[in-house]
């Protein structure tokens, strides 16, 4: 059976997340289950693709990815089971499916399909996709599951790409995570040296290749686990000393001397 | 084996809840565990009470719940193992045992009969509960955990029941969740159509069937997905812009005409 | 297959955890994973340290636990695979490797006898010490993931232990919990009664054995679940009410009468 990763919006306080999994025990006994997170903000699916972005490379090859990060529950928007390689994702069609990139195959999940005897407005998660991805977990075909659809019809992922312009590199600050790192679009690879930034202010930022580097109080430029530049405090916030949020755009000055 | 699904008030910052896991799987290796919540506020027992309700009817048919809010611990409250239908449910008799429904068994835990060898003043969910379920999720009889009590006499759960009265519907908040919905203890199926408060405030709500069909900024009524009313506002929260919380009464006005 | 148990600064918002998770998942399938918190405080030594010392005697027996707590992460500071009896602890020196107490043997992790394809400077807790736990979880030797150290070279935990003085006993305030609980490091066996303190105040506080025989509002102390005293406010915040917190000296009078 394969393993379950879940990924939602639902928080600690409700009995949202773990209905999702007593809906996959239920439906798939003894399945392995793991909690990518249920913090994204609600309804934000910019954090959900980049969380999912970031970890897609370390999930278990056979993967199935429950996503439930759904504003539209209940309206016109498709629910999706994709294929990339070998993992599935389920997923409301909203951008977050895109994310990992484009698949090799995807489904428009039904209700009957799926063999769902009750499906509410408001909690598709439990009804639809958890079910759903139980059943791809079981090892069933995709088919069975819903109708085919075009990948090239999906809503893309919300997250910005990087830009090379005559003023230099235009990225964007994608992501702050729990230690106040800053981390950006900008790649590692492409991106080189130090960072000497245009806007939102003119300010260089040493590259450094550990936070332990760092000086005392000093923002750094790090390559990032995921291979994307981060702004990093060494035992503090970046984010709270900038007061940088995602969303911000970067202009990165290039050395053309 | 039984799944074991847990419920504290533990939160995620200490060692508790991990520790609860830890029993679980000492005591029976190769246990399915899943986390209902951790984070129902300390000694909330109506917090608890709700979320068990909500979560009971998708619980896998065999569960053995252990719930672990606890304020009166060590003191002479009982520790409880009850029956309904083919679920156990392990808790302290504060009211949450009565949630789900009336048991069809209750015993009340002996320490020395559940085999533990040694029970601390503060914390039974780690020294009796844990290894209650346990034994329970390893099949073992219930009679062998302690004394056969008389349900009826159990804590009643605190939730309110909504009443009918000559002024109409007289119902509760039961719940403010992540999103900020104002779940209330009103049926949907017996409060129909728009709805329109009497108390606290003299105001009518839109009924819809999805968030997304609420207008921009507009607080709709919803049945949320156990069936209960809910106020909501659309990628907003209800409970912000109402300022109305948990234990607030509503008076529906009924359309007599 | 030993159970994993993981303890990490890493929180809930990110996708750091469930990477891990999901790296424990891929080296070895089926394995039993347990989380003791991901909400240590950002590179908070001292946090992990309590949190791993009192969750140590009652973790499985044969339990891999897994630490990743690691503002030095990419320095020159060692990764460690420790054995204290049957058990396996893999952290970084920092001190947390030695909170459980002093390892029968100690291994500092290199990164090729692990076998690690691409070792990132920023999050060794993906790349070498979840793929370290995995092999030790399948019973690898530990000798094959790096070399033998001095378990007597090891960064020492950061845990004040008491003393005692001619003024009494000189305790501190190792943990504010959850419940708003201030856990001591002094020991209910050693420091027995009442409490009366000359620092930070003159005051006494009623030693009793359950939360719930505190008197409204009053604080007392009791002996909590691992056996340190801790000041308590039944059904509220002693650490609130009191404004004390994490690293206050108390100086506990004794009677010499």
């Amino acid at each position: 059976m394969r393993p379950v990763v879940l990924l939602t919006d639902f928080g600690q306080g409700d009995h949202y997340a773990g209905v999702l999994h007593a809906v996959l025990v239920r439906e798939a006994p003894g399945i392995e289950r793991l909690d990518l997170s249920h913090a994204v903000p609600p309804g934000d699916v910019w954090a959900a693709s980049y969380l999912l972005r970031c970890a897609w490379p370390h999930l278990p090859a056979d993967a199935v990815v429950l996503v439930v990060v759904d504003p539209g529950v209940g309206t016109a928007r498709r629910a999706l089971a994709v294929r990339l390689g070998q993992r599935w994702l389920v997923a409301a069609d909203n951008g977050v499916a895109t994310a990992p990139g484009m698949p090799d195959e995807a489904f428009a999940l039904e209700a009957a399909a799926v063999g769902v005897p009750f499906l509410s407005a408001t909690f598709h998660g439990r009804d639809l996709f958890a079910p759903a991805a139980a059943r791809l977990a079981r090892g069933e075909r995709p088919g069975a599951l819903g109708r085919v659809v075009d990948g090239r019809g999906l809503v893309p992922c919300p997250l910005p790409e990087p830009l090379r312009t005559e003023r230099g590199w235009v990225g964007t600050i994608v992501h702050a995570d729990h230690f106040g790192n800053l981390v950006t679009n900008l790649r590692a690879a492409e991106v080189t040296g130090d960072v000497s930034l245009a806007r939102p202010v003119q300010r260089s930022f040493r590259r450094v290749t550990t936070y332990g580097e760092a000086g005392e109080g000093e923002v750094v430029v790090v390559e990032g686990s995921s291979g994307l530049l981060e702004l990093a405090l060494n035992r503090g916030s970046a984010a709270a000393v900038l007061g940088w949020r995602r969303g911000d755009e970067l202009v990165v000055k290039e050395d053309r001397g």
